[in-house]
């Protein structure tokens, strides 16, 4: 079966609040339906959404063309158009990544804890979907399946809004994703690409309290900046990813080097990337890791001391502790005890992800305490900071807010619960 | 030891917004000195707050009686005197409640779950402290001392800002507290309340987003719904009760009869008093618990049907089924089945407690799997919404909110949890 893709022009015309709480009230009615289903129909339908995708990939890769020329013509930089372009193995990823999430455990009907009060009522929690979430992303066209999977997968329905440099591709992926969907008997509803590209439609979705119960923005700083300073429904998000090393003066030599270069350098542009190293004053081999950074190509903005330790180094500003680079560059300081590193933290971090490398566990586990971010790692890798690491199959995205849920975000992080009460007949006295 | 009461003139010059920023970095800074405090030491900090008040008890009294006597002269109702006036029962209540919440099990620490990966992380989620939680709240005085206790007792610090009425009262609790606290090794600035009376301190609460954690109103529906509307830090709270009670076909009348009595007139100024009685078409004894309510003094406002049913029954009008009375008064329809009961309840319910009245379990899991609120119930009064029937010790509030928290919010929902992350070296392939 080949499915139709809709014109873009439908449903332009819109006043766009109208518009965002007609598409979400729809939502809203499907994803009653759609927790209603069995988890293994969920699965199901998500395998026939997969299979959909393959079978349309002559299509999708065809809509995909009249995106890359359109970002061509407009400009875009090769990364823009490296992050924007299928081929068939990208495709097939796409479809693979959809059949994952399937596979996944389900955390819907989970109990969570049981009670038995002395009047004989019978107390339990259980994991029930969240509602309708709202996700605004950029140019990424697998956003668009991976999210409306995971959604799909917790019961949730799903409002995408992606960019419009990926117009073309998205709505390609999105008519076989319903189609699929809707043979395995999920409203078709349940997921929806928001048929505009008005940016006010944004707007409309960030303020749609009551109607879209929590937000997601995938994409680059100024569109999470935007989403946060602008919602009125709960974002799921993190703005920056400062993360910290801290460099104990028991830490082994060799596991700090190691450490340190693959946090920073692995890759540098992810959200988990170290962008601070705080070296302990009483860590003896401060200036051979410093060195080993700077040989491997990493720019170094230090303090004072450790200017001194390698004439590459240069000042850093007061900003740069600030800062988070998503390349090459780290701020590096040097600290004259756990406290003082404590102390840097508490005032620098963005609360994404801080590690503590040293041999003395009693160290470590007071670091582990003291530390108050979304993850906080002893003598590993701050680039480990990943749903699919942690072993939650995929993720939503990366918390650094304080309620709901913290660091990777997967299934169980698009639930919320339920209390149910089963008595025999009682009155509160 | 007696405290003084310092004057109330004391900070009311401040810039609002300066002021809350002022007082919410103290007690950033206090809080994380409180969340390194172990359990024990938070309990007995608590325990010396609540023997501290009863040294206080003479001096938190005379100050009452300004309260009760500005009240008067401004012309407050008798109940809201009712609620402001302190006695010494009433003042060794509240001393025994916050001695009662130190002996509550500590969330903090507790390990949610834990992990072992492939290439050795060890994974854990141990709950932490949210960190700042801003209380916004009317007449009561208890609710001072009660609020700070729970938010101390999970390592949290607590902005109180209480209303207007019971300044004397809660400037007075409040030093009894602080005293108390800062004898056991709390920082003063852990728990505040904030010095000024300015309207525009509420707006600033309200908008000190990564100052404020978390907002948990406590009051009246005009206090909650401003704080809805106007705040940009998570809120804790529900605006409306409206409950419903499904008396299905196969109910038991007798049961039916006691339970809906209980859940209209036990208390019906409370959150989970029934506001809406849902009568299947198929139930044989509606025309009895129909009269059995009106009996009893209730006001029923029923459609057609239920009119039928007895004479005193008046018309409801359409905003009837959206609307939480607080009174003796219940609105009241004859449903066709199952169906269109959850029908009624997924468009008229507040999410806060719906209950369904059955000897059918088929039915009644039917029921709890398809109501989508906080807390669904078979077989008991709606009246049992409350953390302390639910054996949580206290709560904060009950929160209608999708995210975080449902239902009766006690310690745990004081707390949020962070990731860590235990290694051996691990550097990322």
């Amino acid at each position: 079966m080949n499915t139709t893709v809709t014109p873009i022009s439908a449903a332009q015309t819109a006043n766009p609040e109208e518009l965002i709480n007609g598409l979400a009230s729809e939502a809203r009615a499907a994803q009653r339906v759609l927790s209603a289903m069995s988890s293994e129909a969920r699965a199901a339908a998500l395998k026939l959404a997969a299979a959909q995708m393959r079978a349309d990939a002559e299509t999708i890769l065809s809509e995909n063309i009249k995106d890359i020329e359109a970002g061509r013509a407009n400009g875009l930089s090769g990364a823009m158009l490296d992050r924007l372009k299928l081929d068939k193995d990208r495709l097939e990823g796409i479809a693979s990544a959809v059949e994952a999430v399937a596979d996944l455990p389900d955390p819907v009907g989970a109990v969570i804890d049981t009670a038995d009060r002395p009047n004989g009522l019978q107390l339990s929690r259980i994991r029930v979907p969240i509602g309708t979430i709202g996700i605004i992303y950029e140019s990424r066209p697998n956003v668009t399946a991976d999210a409306a999977a995971l959604c799909v997968r917790a019961g949730n329905a799903a409002l995408l809004r992606g960019g419009s440099e990926a117009v073309h591709s998205n709505r390609a992926i999105m008519a076989a994703l319903t189609a699929g969907l809707v043979e395995g008997g999920v409203p078709a509803a349940a997921v929806q690409l928001i048929p505009s590209q008005d940016r006010a439609c944004v707007g409309a979705m960030l303020t749609a309290s009551g109607l879209i119960d929590m937000i997601v923005p995938r994409g680059g700083k100024s569109l999470v900046a935007r989403v946060q300073a602008d919602a009125r429904v709960p974002v799921l998000a993190h703005l920056d990813g400062i993360c910290h090393t801290y460099v104990h003066s028991a830490a082994n030599p060799e596991m700090a080097r190691k450490i340190a270069l693959n946090a920073k350098l692995r890759r540098t542009g992810i959200c988990g990337a170290m962008e601070t190293l705080l070296l302990d004053a009483n860590f003896e081999a401060a200036g051979d890791l410093v060195k080993a950074l700077l040989d491997e190509g990493c720019e170094l903005r230090g303090d004072e001391r450790i200017q001194s330790l390698d004439d590459r180094v240069i000042p850093a500003s007061a900003n740069d502790w600030d800062t988070e680079y998503l390349d090459a560059i780290l701020s590096v300081a040097m600290v004259e005890d756990m406290d003082a590193a404590l102390e840097h933290i508490a005032r620098h971090s963005s609360g994404h992800t801080d590690v503590i490398v040293t041999a003395d566990d009693s160290a470590a586990e007071h670091f582990l305490t003291r530390v108050d971010s979304a993850i906080v790692m002893h003598n590993a890798s701050s680039q480990f900071a990943d749903g699919g690491e942690f072993g939650l199959g995929a993720e939503i995205g990366i918390a650094t807010g304080r309620l709901h849920a913290r660091g990777p975000v997967a299934l169980e992080g698009l639930t919320t619960y339920k209390w149910l009460v089963r008595g025999s007949g009682q009155a509160r006295p």
